[in-house]
């Protein structure tokens, strides 16, 4: 990817991780809220590469992403309890806005950071806690029909929609990611679930520079490490993205140190 | 259902349908933005019993819907060609806000009005217009994911996954109707595709009566009539609904006439 990228919700969590684990190759356009921090831009990133905005105004994305080649889009209310109101306008209407901006600019890549939230409601009162386990072989592998939890899965569900319609329609390439449960060093303690669905900031950073290597057309797939425990499949990232985690939960205890330290 | 039904955008052509085919039966409370006239309302429905207001004024809704033990929610903007501001404010917003206020109203049954163009993207160049005829085997049934032909389509996929939501989470029973091509007397005369998944009035009405009487808890059918050219599958609306359609677009002409007269 010789164009800039444009990366939004920079100075978020996932933001973060990625600019952490992948900063240097790439010409980032960063896009936040609030002005980043010299620590929270990659080196040669300038204040001047920052656009500080609101990704529902329309004149602003547009700006930012004029010219870039490819777009990973973060930003929205990363909260599983967030209302509808702030899901409705920051994650679905935001998430149009940068799509649709991205498509008038000729943006070839578009990474969508979907959630785990999507299907939060196949964790029914029957399958939970064996499914989280690593005896246990359900598994949710992208092709399924989204069941939201909350209403922040709703807006991520509408977000992958959005993204099919502007690839069948548009004929932009989009990838969506559900992300699983992102910590630094180690999954997070006491939490089975979490265990289940660990995303370690290598791998988090590794699998979207994939999305941006890699080619595709439209694509669901999951964001999370090699978990023996694990109950969404990563055949499809490992097919399509060539993802190549690196960690796995189960060499940690739930106290979160490493098994045989 | 001995309660009040609410029916949302009563004035518009889904809903006029459904009041011709089986308005007397039931206790209806009518809700369009819109005063409607005498011949617009079934007979004993009187004006007091229609609420005119809009969709996503939440304290109007919640006064609507009190008290009633069903609802059918078909506002909305209905064109294809909607633009963004409007689906988002109408269809996404409305129908999240009439959800939420029938979930803490009570109400046992949602049916909400989805639309064929929540698939439209299906129907790619190499596929029509050979999944139009009576030869061609290819199907859908409501299992599969949405591919949205337009921002119409994204916002009724949003509405079909609110409706999961508030199905898994808060227990309503809720049956998402992708509504083919509804109109009066004889298939869309010179439209090939409109024969495939014509939805006559009767059959209409028919579907709706056996949404407010059938028991479910969250279902994706489609609401076509019985054509021998259809893509889409109606056994998941005749199994779980008991719908069991009159007629069939092969009995007319391409021009609209029957055929044999």
């Amino acid at each position: 990817m010789d164009e800039p990228v444009l990366l939004t919700g920079a100075g978020g969590r996932v933001g973060q991780a990625i600019l952490d684990g992948i900063g240097e190759p790439y010409d980032w356009r960063l896009f936040d809220r609030e002005p980043l921090s010299a620590e929270e831009r990659p080196p040669g990133v300038s204040r001047e590469d920052v656009v500080v905005g609101d990704v529902t105004d329309e004149s602003t994305v547009a700006e930012a992403v004029d010219g870039c080649g490819a777009v990973i889009h973060l930003a929205g209310d990363p909260r599983k309890t967030a209302p509808w109101d702030s899901v409705l306008r920051n994650n679905i209407d935001g998430t149009q806005v940068v799509m649709n901006a991205s498509v008038e600019a000729g943006v070839e890549k578009f990474v969508f950071a979907s959630s785990n939230h999507v299907v939060g409601a196949y964790e029914t009162d029957d399958r939970t806690p064996g499914m989280y386990r690593t005896s246990d072989e359900f598994r949710l592998d992208g092709t399924e029909l989204p069941r939201p939890g909350n209403l922040y899965g709703v807006s991520k569900a509408t977000g992958e929609f959005l993204g099919r319609y502007y690839h069948d329609e548009h004929d932009l390439s989009v990838v969506c990611v559900r992300i699983g449960n992102l910590t630094r060093e180690h999954p997070p303690p006491e939490y089975e679930r979490g265990h289940a669905m660990w995303l370690s900031h290598r791998d988090c950073a590794h699998l979207f520079d994939r999305c941006l290597r890699a080619d595709y057309g439209f694509e669901i797939v999951y964001g999370i490490s090699d978990n023996d425990r694990k109950y969404y499949s990563i055949d499809r990232a490992r097919e399509v993205l060539g993802y190549d985690p690196q960690d796995n939960s189960s060499e940690y205890r739930f106290d979160g140190t490493p098994k045989g330290e």
